[in-house]
């Protein structure tokens, strides 16, 4: 790591892994990697460069109980992808701060978990994980903190401000997937203590969709676009303040993940529409713009419209069996 | 902030100031700053990126009853400038990372505090605060980690690894005085409670030394450098390892901060030589390199010189009235 604190001997442990395992990764635009106060990046010509960090803190983003190590450690690096993938971009690095408690630095195997879960994704989407910082926790949780770069040709990024009115809203995958996992979770907490990384663990191990999104950018398909990791409600109700539009999903159209057959109807339709951390994407396109079914292997669906925003009415409507609904950010991030 | 979170009262409260704070910062190489999946920067062409993450724990680097909420947040933002100083950076964004207890959160003075110390800083140096991630705090500690993004000519970032045998070792300013002063808030920690950003308070408030790096990096004067965040004894080990050299310092060179003669004397040469935090540069040069005696008003001490690595002696050693002493990495942070 960039710098190197005062440690426990698990914590020398964790530093030493960290390296080793890091260092088995493609070096890609990383000049000098961990070991310096800085890390060095080139970034490709003619390009923008893309920033995001994301906090996974025990007992707020997971749980040591519910959570095998594997998953946490995905799941920390999963949500930075899934935020480069959000703009169409290129992941360049990754940049890892962690705070474990001591008992936890001294837990091999919970420590190699956690390596292996974030170093895996990092092999399969050729990021490089190439600095940040390590500490002991003040408490008694495990801190971690994902930094990813990205970029993405100059001038061309997704972002959540181009939706227009007439414009047609798609997501990727299906909904409520992750919502549904979590609840089957909380009541069987062991019951996925050795689930593998797969697109059947929506929850455990999401799958950031960066091939959409640099298919997205590269076709020029889409017109804004976002990740939905705090649910349908509350990304799309983003989306729409930061165009200055409105919209309107069909409830029909909506792609119901097979894991929320297990939950009650009114239970179902909560997870897709507000449930958080599918991580698939929601974007919008010109009417007149072809969009194929799939893009990178991955279905794409059309839920909705953009309408001009009006006052007098509400910024989201949902319309199931010819009736329209209010809809209201409900997502479990939103902030209100 | 990149993301936003479930979050209380305060942490709405938090989040609309940090918008509104940093939103006064000039923008530079930032296309967009907070409020979309990530942050598009634009680096200068034929630079390279620098980055570099820390964590500022309460409990592990600060505490709340000893440091000022303006203190905690400038010195959240000076460890990451610290680290691009030392590379001879330009730094070109940062992003924070920040937890908050619900007590703390709901503490408009703490929060506006730390935001103005952080801020402050920022803008003194001209750097736009460009997102991070926030969320409430799962522990009783409030959780810091500072990103920062910096750029240095392709091929020209100053490295911990390019000192020579031969060389002349030089240090910024004076050392041991953010030893000196910590010492002295442990004893009574509510003496400075009201102290302001200035360079006499070196643990407080630290003052990272960028313009003095950009200086060795413009002027091709050093042959290596790093920051003294983990005490000269640690940090001069740091170096030696990573440019596989040794080193010889001379006690009687040694710029004693006027802070460390409140100290007992071998108190004081412990601050002076393991005391972490006083974020000065330590750097080598040729020895026919000609150092100014300042570099952007800030004083260069030569205070030792590089030698070759022989297994038969120590990796550093220290002169004092003509007896040599090995010396021991022993700054606080030290990995061991």
């Amino acid at each position: 790591m960039a710098k190197r604190k005062k440690i426990a001997s698990g914590e020398l442990a964790l530093i030493a892994r960290l390296r080793a395992m890091a260092g088995a990764l493609p070096a890609g635009r990383v000049r000098l990697g961990i070991g310096d106060d800085c890390a060095i990046l080139r970034a490709p010509a003619g390009h923008e460069l893309l920033v995001t960090t994301d906090f996974s803190l025990e007992g707020r983003h997971f749980r040591r109980a519910w959570h095998s190590p594997q998953s946490v450690g995905h799941r920390t690096l999963a949500r930075g992808l899934s935020d480069i993938s959000s703009m169409g971009g290129q992941p360049l690095a990754a940049f890892l701060s962690l705070a474990l408690p001591r008992a936890v630095a001294q837990d091999i195997r919970w420590m190699d978990g956690f390596l292996a879960g974030l170093l895996t994704l990092a092999a399969q989407n050729k990021v490089p994980l190439a600095g940040g910082d390590t500490s002991e926790a003040p408490g008694t949780e495990v801190l971690a903190d994902i930094m990813l770069i990205g970029s993405a040709p100059a001038g061309r990024a997704l972002t959540r401000s181009g939706a227009r009115a007439g414009d047609i809203i798609y997501c990727t995958g299906a909904l409520g997937g992750a919502a549904a996992e979590l609840a089957a979770l909380s009541k069987t907490p062991t019951r996925f203590r050795h689930a593998q990384s797969s697109d059947e663990h929506p929850h455990l191990f999401p799958q950031p969709r960066l091939a959409v999104g640099q298919a997205l950018l590269r076709r020029k398909l889409a017109s804004a676009c976002i990740d939905i990791s705090d649910g349908l409600s509350t990304d799309l109700q983003h989306l729409c303040e930061a165009s200055g539009v409105a919209a309107e999903l069909d409830a029909a159209l909506l792609p119901a993940h097979p894991l929320t057959a297990a939950l009650a109807p009114a239970a179902q339709m909560a997870a897709i529409l507000h449930g958080g951390e599918d991580y698939e994407l929601l974007f919008t396109a010109p009417a007149k713009t072809k969009i194929p079914r799939s893009l990178a292997g991955v279905p794409i669906t059309r839920i909705g419209r953009i309408v001009p925003r009006k006052k007098s009415r509400a910024r989201m409507s949902i319309v199931a069996e010819d009736t329209r609904f209010e809809l209201q950010p409900r997502g479990w991030e939103h902030l209100r």
